[in-house]
């Protein structure tokens, strides 16, 4: 089946325009690769001023070129391109590569250029990758269409290519292939997308989440400009059982910014990237070496595996010190069920340990049988899910039978680490035992990837189909906008979020008489759509015990907002019964610039800022979601019975912030932040209350 | 000078007593590697059993052997141990290493023999290395007393030795030692502790303190046997400019568990050991790789450097990357100064960057006066410490001479990082440029290292000379023990850490009269050298307004804590004025059982235990410790005006810290645990208040 990108991914035929006889220059560079590597296609060097180039014959122009041609690269000047393009696509090709810089990356004018160059493959419908990127190569068609050295440089490869490199840089791609290439990683595909002007991260991500020579892809992200489109890509290779392996830079201000000055996309959440590729199944990296290792053990993926990990190790310190490890990233390593102790016990000597991390000692390898017995028990126990075996140099020689045998009887992964030089390494990993060389990296690796097959068994990613459609669709009036807070409380409620007792008043009297009603003590709270912040304003009074102090108060925040905002329109005061007893949580939404609606839950109060004790999530977020945020949380021990307090009620917590989720997917477009601040979470069966909230429009509703 | 540990670690003459001509075996694997890597020195094997032994002549026993020499080996069982000892003894040899297993590490009974071994090593002076343990080498000298393949497999070391591996686990040294021969460090000495029956870590690493071929020195711990004695050897190194990497394992209870499974120390506390750590200007690892390539850039370490970090790439891609993980690591990555961006700018092209992270895009290297006209300016600006330059391959290979001159003409440490192949590496590093090839690791090395540079210009070890023989000193008399709150509160107030208003009441009309005199609201708590627990115990009530309140809580308090602790003695009821306003500080001290009384220091109140939000430091504690300790809490902006709230009485908190520090001092010996719960701050020129005290004695003074 036929895709839009095969002519650019998978071209039959290649045009070089502006070629060069010198390798060293971008022109030349490519037409070295296809010619010295054996691509199989042609190759149709294009410059007047040669008769050829690297023994090919040169042609004088694109209008001299065969016909049906697939794909054209263009080694020529930014002002040179669109016209050039044209000319491609008058003689039928069907596709084209823009190595050029001096666009949207550089000033008003590149700008200028780049928005022809989109309205050019806008209109005419041809595939324009770049501007401003190093190219691609197909490696198993041997279709170098880069001018990257790394080609050259890395190790050459025997066996088909099964993992693809996808990247918003030339020069990360260029390094994370050399790394993964010194292990022995495969590749298929090699893209570095530029400026994306035409043809963005997600669409090569559709493609490659269809093409049959891809299993597993490695992906680098400065910024996404559609995470929609993204969201489905993803979705199509979790369908696809291909993990998708992706670093996203701009963890710090400081390199947000480096990376917004070389990117012109609209800058996203870096914790909403966080929560979408969690809730879509994306291994995130931090570090290129990492990226090279998972590739190299996403090969193993078919093995089962979870996060219940059993370390077997010849070295009682390097047992603890992978135990640390596992633990501080997030593994379990659970302590072994006594009939699986008792049958390592009969093999180890005393000075062994048998519980987890299990240290057999130097010794054992002295006795394969044990060995055997030993790996076969840990490989079908039901107490855990994935096996580590430490063991340097010889002594993993000396078991590698016994790894090799167990693997072949048993689906469960075994991983095996080598510090020393074993020499059984390429026969363990032949024979479906992955072999790991750095104790850091082994669980750098394992953890994500783990979580990966545990992520995989749940398949989150389901949720976030057709979020692109969804609507609140329960009849609840749309709310106009700006609202003030009781506006925005009463919408909230109308999606079933519980508020509290409550009056307006509109003078002090009134106020006294509300709060009679509703019983002391009470808060006041000015109730106005052009003052968002309340209590910067004055405009909010708590634990008001009695008639003078509600009237007293009434008095204050009049005069307080009104020095702080004396053109807002006031729709009174607000009475409260002031809440006794919980826990208070803030819940809030936001119109992500790259993902579109996105929820986070925190802990109220000022300390959630200091610690960011918070989880954030796409939505739509039902109450099984809204559980496990809750969860996430540092501070969850408050809602569940910490240090004999009642726990809270989690339950309710969950319907309100589901149906929050809700609501405010009924404000899609016209809202940019939505707030519930704070959440009172009540003792179990007591419910949860909304005593204050805000809705901020878009600019466009404001 | 001769030192007591050189017959051990640099012997003239050695003696293997059970001996092999089995390479393979623990008697033959020392004497084939003496023989192979020709040890200059004496080299007797002895076993009744041969006649010769790798070609040497065997003697029949320890009685057959010439006189004077240095070390004996012993590959013997641990019961012939203690014996042999004493017939090497008897005969003069000065020194010991003792590789039998089933000591301490394996029972009751493995306890005794070690006990008896320890006894002899006592009486005799005799110097005793182990028991299980896997040996030594100095590599210098090709003295090999290990059983150790890993000096078979790693690569050869032509250069003088100047970096020395110790370590509790043979496993852990040999890895490291593979790890760091791959990267080229040139080792001196290679030590494995073992058992520590009679010489412990902290002696050795006096040795290598004042050892002449150990410039660096690598370790891995699992218990500390002498927490004193460490902190002197430790400062030691750090006076002799000389840096100490450690690895302390056991950072999880499962990861304690496995260490104290084969260890007989005693367990100190994992946040203790690291803030001795910081305090002793120990660079601190998690990991081996990290150790081997801090081993390597710490021979740099005569150049200049510091925390604030110039990023100099050929993409704009990693040098985002590079800023993230710097700025992650607690490095800084300031903006350049508008001079300096001028000089950048002036070589740099448009879509290049020249703020921090400096892009120079990958057509500066066409440019060599350029570079160097750069990087002259970052290795000057006063504005940064330490320069990074990322350029993969053959990039970095344009720049070499560059780099090469900067690094002559200035004394700035400039590293390189090269994830390509470039070939000028080893050039490069000859000339003063360290390089990495890892970007993740280029980090992980560099934040620790840049850390260490900015403590060795504080010196922060200086504080703790002296430590083991400081006391209070300020004539307030001991504190009998056990005590209730008040003697304890009172004896922390003799040495300055202030108290509040209160009052002894022991009816509860005396109670109501007591708190009418401070004014309401007030707050009752059971006074009981009995009831530590006073809250659990039903002993305390807050905010009582009025004197119907206090007159109920007085009785409810006796009524509660007569059931909780029938026994108790009650010394009355405390009456304190309800303090209003401040930040709640936890201020603790325990008496950790490796490096003697620690201090702790924490926001009050449940979340301190939910966030882990603490900062440790070993006594003493003065004032700007103290300060120093308030800030890493991440939730100091509460003292520090955070939202516009009043800042907190920072400088009355640290001169109470200090004064707390003291008294601490003065109970050494006697209390097991010190704690003011809370410490009031008030607003600023308001002073703190000691709300709460408690002193925990020692088993032996309960």
């Amino acid at each position: 089946m036929a895709h839009r990108l095969d002519p650019l991914l998978n071209p039959r035929s290649i045009a070089i325009i502006g070629a060069s006889d010198n390798p060293g220059r971008i022109g030349g560079m490519p037409i070295d690769l296809l010619t010295r590597f054996g691509y199989a296609g042609a190759i149709h060097p294009v410059n007047p001023k040669y008769a050829t180039v690297f023994g090919l014959p040169c042609h004088a122009s694109v209008e001299a070129l065969p016909d049906g041609i697939d794909l054209a690269v263009l080694a020529i000047g930014a002002a040179e391109v669109t016209p050039m393009l044209e000319r491609c696509h008058a003689r039928g090709i069907r596709a084209a590569i823009v190595y050029a810089a001096g666009f949207a990356e550089a000033g008003a004018e590149g700008a200028a250029l780049q928005a022809v160059l989109e309205d050019f493959a806008q209109r005419s419908g041809m595939v324009v990758a770049g501007p401003n990127c190093m190219g691609f190569a197909n490696l198993n068609q041997n279709a170098y269409t880069a001018f990257a050295s790394v080609f050259k440089t890395a190790p050459q490869q025997q066996e088909r290519g099964t993992v693809s490199l996808l990247t918003q840089s030339g020069n990360v791609c260029a390094a994370v292939f050399a790394i993964a290439r010194e292990l022995g990683v495969p590749f298929s595909h090699f893209i570095n997308t530029g400026n994306e002007a035409s043809l963005d991260f997600a669409e090569y991500l559709e493609y490659l989440a269809q093409d049959a020579d891809t299993d597993v892809i490695l992906g680098y992200i400065e910024e996404l400009r559609d995470g929609q489109r993204f969201i489905q890509a993803a979705s199509a290779c979790a369908a696809a059982d291909k993990p998708l392996i992706l670093f996203k830079a701009g963890e710090t201000e400081k390199g947000r910014e480096a990376v917004r000055s070389h990117t012109s996309a609209l800058a996203g959440n870096q914790q909403i990237y966080r929560a979408a590729f969690a809730q879509l199944n994306v291994i995130e990296c931090q570090d290129f070496a990492q990226m090279a290792h998972l590739a190299e053990l996403a090969r193993y993926r078919q093995r089962s595996a979870g996060k219940r990990v059993a370390i077997v190790s010849i070295s009682g310190a390097v047992g603890a010190i992978l135990a640390d490890k596992c633990i501080g990233r997030g593994l379990e390593v659970p302590t072994l069920p006594a009939a699986i102790q008792d049958t390592l016990r009969a093999g180890i000597p005393d000075y062994g340990m048998v519980s987890n991390p299990v240290d057999v000692t130097g010794n054992v390898v002295n006795d394969p049988g044990f060995v055997r017995t030993a790996l076969a028990a840990l490989a079908t126990t039901d107490a855990v899910d994935t096996v580590i075996v430490y063991a340097p140099g010889y002594l993993l020689d000396r078991m590698a039978d016994d790894l090799v045998a167990t693997a072949a009887a048993h689906a469960r992964l075994i991983v095996a680490v080598d510090t020393g030089r074993a020499t059984c390494r390429d026969k363990l990993r032949r024979h479906g035992v992955p072999v790991m060389t750095d104790i850091g990296m082994t669980v750098e690796t394992l953890a994500p990837f783990l979580q990966w097959h545990d992520r995989r068994r749940r398949q989150p990613w389901q949720a976030l189909q057709g979020r692109d459609t969804l609507r609140a669709s329960n009849g609840v009036p749309a709310l106009p906008l700006p609202c003030n807070e009781l506006d925005a409380r009463n919408y909230l409620s109308a999606h079933g979020v519980p508020g509290i007792a409550e009056r307006i008043a509109t003078s002090a009297e009134a106020a006294v008489d509300a709060a009679t009603a509703l019983g002391f003590p009470v808060a006041l709270k000015i109730l106005s759509a052009d003052v968002p912040h309340k209590t910067e304003a004055g405009g909010v009074r708590l634990r008001l015990a009695d008639a003078d102090a509600v009237r007293t108060a009434y008095g204050e925040i009049l005069a307080s907002v009104a020095r702080h905002a004396p053109d807002a329109r006031i729709d009174g005061v607000l009475v409260q019964a002031m809440a006794a007893g919980g826990v208070e949580l803030i819940v809030g939404a936001v119109d992500d610039p790259v993902f579109g609606p996105a929820l986070t839950v925190g802990l109220g109060g000022v300390l959630t800022e200091l610690y960011r004790d918070v989880s954030h999530r796409l939505l739509p977020v039902d109450e099984t979601v809204a559980h496990a945020m809750l969860r996430e949380l540092k501070a969850f021990p408050l809602l569940d019975g910490f240090r004999n307090a009642p726990p809270g009620d989690v339950p309710a917590a969950c319907q309100a912030i589901a149906a929050f989720s809700q609501a405010v997917l009924g404000l899609r477009g016209t809202a940019r932040e939505v707030e519930i601040n704070p959440l009172l979470v009540r003792p179990l069966d007591h419910g949860v209350a909304m005593l204050d909230a805000l809705v901020v429009p878009h600019e466009g509703h404001a």
